[in-house]
């Protein structure tokens, strides 16, 4: 089984490139929608709840963990890898990173992220840390989680609100945009449109999943593949918001939330 | 002294309000960030950390508390006062409820807050008991807490956000718009311009600190006033986004918060 946690339930754009890519693999989900946002809280608040999430999908029958939040992958990724050695631990990072840096040209780049995950500066450390020749843009887009969560993706003040936040980075010449939220590949059509053909989106749903397929080859006893019968179970620690349309917008399919909070 | 709590910092028109009303009074405020927001949380959740939250501003000195929290208000207050009877509690919604049927000529009121407020009709179970008569009408405005926490008050973008939530209201041929969530009054004035002087708006912040205030005008001796060195103590479980911000916009100064997160 494969387990996958996010503050809520963003990380179903990282469900939804692991139902493409790993479509025989089983997944426990688990969405702390009981304490979201994580992008507004603290970095001990996020490491502590990520150490025991991690904790209960292992426990039940997690062989590989997945980080599909940002802020946890920014402040929590070390720790988990500590705390559990020998557990697969893959996260939104450094997948996405080493992509960016493959794409860029001009070595200018851009990211977009909550608050939580833009002031950690994980992305523009790991970023310089493999290619220290970089610009680097960041910034924070605080609307864009509640804009999906509301369901106003084709909305024309979506796009406004998006030309408002992104105008700067076409300004200033980047030519690789990084969506360093999970929620934010749910808007890629429309940032794509707005920002124009000269920006590269990275999607680090789709970096990390890469990674975790390439994994699950060359490893191929530490998850086993279902071939029928596969029971996804998707946890949320209190009734997300919005689930129906989310999901919708991810997955093309409802799916049945079970919701327990086990902390 | 008087205990005021919020989710978050939405709390502050509240305390606005007591600073313009109640000048005497010393405050301590907690504003739960660390598990906002509570419009999305469930009922179970919401009513456990207002009690913990109540009993800790209690041992803290507190003699009355004030629920400045619009979620809270609606699950939470009945527990509270079988819990802390004796204590004088003061919530959002019967003072707003009593101001709505009182302004109202039409009988049809608009309401807006939260999903979560929404979504448990405590404000239309309140109205329609105190006036069966009333056609209202109520609408979840996801949307206006992070423009409030962006600091996005005068864009030309929120004001079309706001047309696009309330335009049903002006269509309805609604009197009186009650503005069920603490974050909202930050958007009262450009909400008055695009609803129009027809539509009169209902702040339950200035409802309940009138009635707070007459009841400490009766009963003189639960809380004393502070002629001079008033030390108002504002506490947040996590580090408050954007503080500064709503601050200046709610008390038009700098507040110095304290970070402790006693749960």
């Amino acid at each position: 089984m494969i387990g996958v946690f996010d503050s809520g339930v963003g990380g179903l754009t990282v469900i939804k490139e692991i139902f493409k890519e790993l479509p025989g693999y089983q997944i426990i989900y688990f969405g702390d929608t009981a304490r979201l946002p994580y992008g507004t809280k603290g970095a001990d608040f996020v490491k502590k709840y990520s150490l025991k999430i991690s904790q209960w999908l292992l426990q039940r029958g997690a062989k590989v963990i997945v980080i599909a939040c940002h802020t946890s992958s920014a402040w929590a990724s070390e720790s988990l890898k500590k705390q559990f050695a020998g557990i697969p631990i893959f996260e939104m990072i450094n997948p996405g990173v080493k992509e960016a840096v493959k794409i860029t040209k001009n070595k200018k780049i851009g990211i977009i992220g909550t608050p939580g995950t833009i002031k950690s500066g994980a992305w523009e450390k790991k970023l310089l840390e493999l290619e220290p020749n970089l610009k680097i843009y960041s910034k924070s887009c605080p609307l864009f989680v509640p804009l999906v969560e509301e369901g106003w993706i084709n909305k024309e003040i979506t796009r406004e609100i998006i030309e408002e936040y992104l105008e700067e980075f076409k300004n200033r010449g980047v030519d690789t945009l990084v969506l360093a939220c999970t929620h934010y590949p749910i808007l890629e059509k429309i940032i794509k449109k707005e920002i124009g053909p000269k920006i590269k989106i990275v999607n680090p749903a789709r970096s990390l999943v890469k990674e975790l397929k390439l994994f699950l080859k060359n490893n191929p006893k530490i998850v086993s593949q279902v071939k029928k019968g596969r029971n996804h179970q998707f946890f949320f620690s209190d009734q997300p918001y919005n689930l129906e349309k989310i999901s919708h917008f991810c997955l093309n399919k409802k799916i049945k939330p079970i919701i327990k909070d086990p902390f």
